[in-house]
């Protein structure tokens, strides 16, 4: 039965897409814009699962970190700064104080980071295991949202961060944590940057003025480079052919990707939660002196043209990689 | 173990009341106040799990729309029409397509009945069992936000609509699912009924703007009229005294609550989504003829004065009712 039934993007096509209201793109966007003209408004809700999203056994406090996260990177992807989140938590049946007790102490600790209030929720009991669905609000302070839609012929595309840290953290998360064996090559040390990349990904909040000021088309990675591309090619109408070579990589995924299998799971594994976006050529000097000043690592991958939304990835010899999988399936 | 665990209300004071920012009331009420004083927006989440908030058997349709509407009674409660809402909906491994199907059917309904934008949301795996967790936003068109603060001494406590129907119609849920007996007395005909009444709750949407306009304190009923109005009281500060006559009950109600034990229930059982609320002597002849104009029935139940957060149910011949626990516990 398994096989015949439609992914998570066929189902919001077919199902939730004719629901949204003006401002929520078809829900074809990481989020949505409502509010008032003078008053820009962006919701985004992500939830975590666990067994699906975190280890049960990862430290609650990093839980609740990334679960924030992971819609600090939605808002900062449309411009907004974040304001306030709504948390509903549902406990599975064995749940521990103390684990609760290091849930609110992390996120205290990203409340206080990044200057949100928290509004409210809900906790329930959730028998099968925790799930935890962030609702996050934030702010346009300048320029404006931005949408998949708004790339044109010759913008530049550039990426924040390190690419695959993630993707491959979780294969050093789980040979940490089960009888999977460690990537080879890396140090204990690396090794353990890598898997705290996992448990708590840093996506670059305050890249969220830049965005708004500069960017024409802008979303975040979350499902992977590769297939986020896609995605974000064909919501603009643009082709795009990235070398290898500028995708921005860690020291650890560096080391690990002369493995083509690692390589390529650092660009379809999903778990980066850097932004990805397009900026007219007039304005990439703009927007390289304000995320310098931010503090926020830009790399450009490639240059769009007008097209159907082809993405290809050249190796080093400029010959067509083969990706696998291009995107991370969350009923997979 | 559990004995020893801390239930909801203990846990959200404990760790998340000090995360509360400012307009969400230290997270003691059903929702939070954001925006600009020309915006104000109110913001809720409320989460349904199968198993313990629906059956699985339950239509998708009436699940979803039931996911919906226990977020708008927070909404009305609190003066807000609702506008905007945002889904995370985990499911199951062993989802069906036709399940989504039915799930987006009332999603739809409901947003077109209510006139709400979806703005977006998540679809996740949730292996343990399906769980829906939606954000809801309102805005308030007249009048202030309420909270659970406002009530006066000498000020007229009401509530709309019947109480019990979701508590007893739990049972007669139950009842068609399952080895456990209907509850005796009731035609077929009123079985179902209060069926559909847990299924599909009917809180009083278009009563918001009476409450903005109108009310001093209000809050919905969604864990028990007994517990709720304890917490009214004690976050007021008031006493109240209820004759249990001025309890509006439905027929259905009416009939099973000759049984003691159903009476109980249907003041302690939940799932009533009806709004529990306060108005100063001299709105009270406003506030009727606003409610007689959205079609939605109130009852006066007592007149509150300052105190401690002593309530008093007195059965018909004015002996205090002894009933037992005060409150649906979300972790019992």
């Amino acid at each position: 039965m398994s096989g015949e039934r439609p992914d998570e993007f066929a189902i919001i096509e077919r199902y939730f897409a004719p629901l949204a209201g003006e401002g929520a793109f078809g829900l074809r966007d990481d989020a949505a814009l409502l509010g008032k003209p003078d008053f820009p408004l962006v919701v985004t809700q992500d939830a975590l699962a666990e067994g699906i999203h975190f280890f049960s056994q990862d430290p609650s406090e990093l839980v609740a970190r990334k679960a924030v996260r992971v819609n600090l990177s939605d808002l900062a992807a449309k411009g907004a700064v974040p304001t306030a989140i709504s948390i509903a938590l549902g406990l599975s049946d064995n749940w521990e104080e103390s684990w609760i007790a290091g849930f609110a102490q992390g996120l205290a600790h990203d409340c206080r980071q990044y200057g949100i209030a928290m509004t409210g929720g809900d906790t329930f009991r959730s028998p099968g295991g925790t799930v935890i669905a962030v609702t996050a609000l934030g702010e346009i302070r300048t320029g404006e949202y931005r949408s998949r839609l708004g790339a044109d012929d010759g913008d530049c595309l550039f990426v924040t961060g390190t690419i695959g840290d993630g993707a491959l953290g979780l294969l050093a998360r789980r040979a940490t944590l089960g009888p999977e064996d460690a990537p080879e090559g890396l140090s204990q040390l690396q090794l353990e940057t890598l898997q705290s990349n996992y448990l708590l990904p840093n996506p670059p909040v305050h890249f969220a003025d830049v965005v708004a000021e500069f960017a024409s088309a802008s979303m975040d990675i979350s499902d992977g480079l590769a297939g986020d591309l896609e995605k974000l090619a064909a919501a603009s109408g643009f082709d795009a052919e990235v070398n290898i070579e500028n995708v921005p990589l860690s020291d650890e995924v560096t080391t690990l990707a002369s493995d083509p299998a690692l390589l390529s799971a650092a660009l379809t594994g999903g778990d980066d939660y850097q932004i990805l976006f397009t900026v007219p050529p007039d304005n990439v000097e703009g927007m390289r002196n304000a995320a310098a000043k931010a503090g926020i690592e830009v790399r450009n991958l490639a240059e769009v043209h007008s097209g159907s939304g082809k993405v290809t990835f050249l190796d080093k010899d400029g010959e067509v990689m083969r990706l696998g999988s291009k995107s991370w399936n969350h009923f997979a």
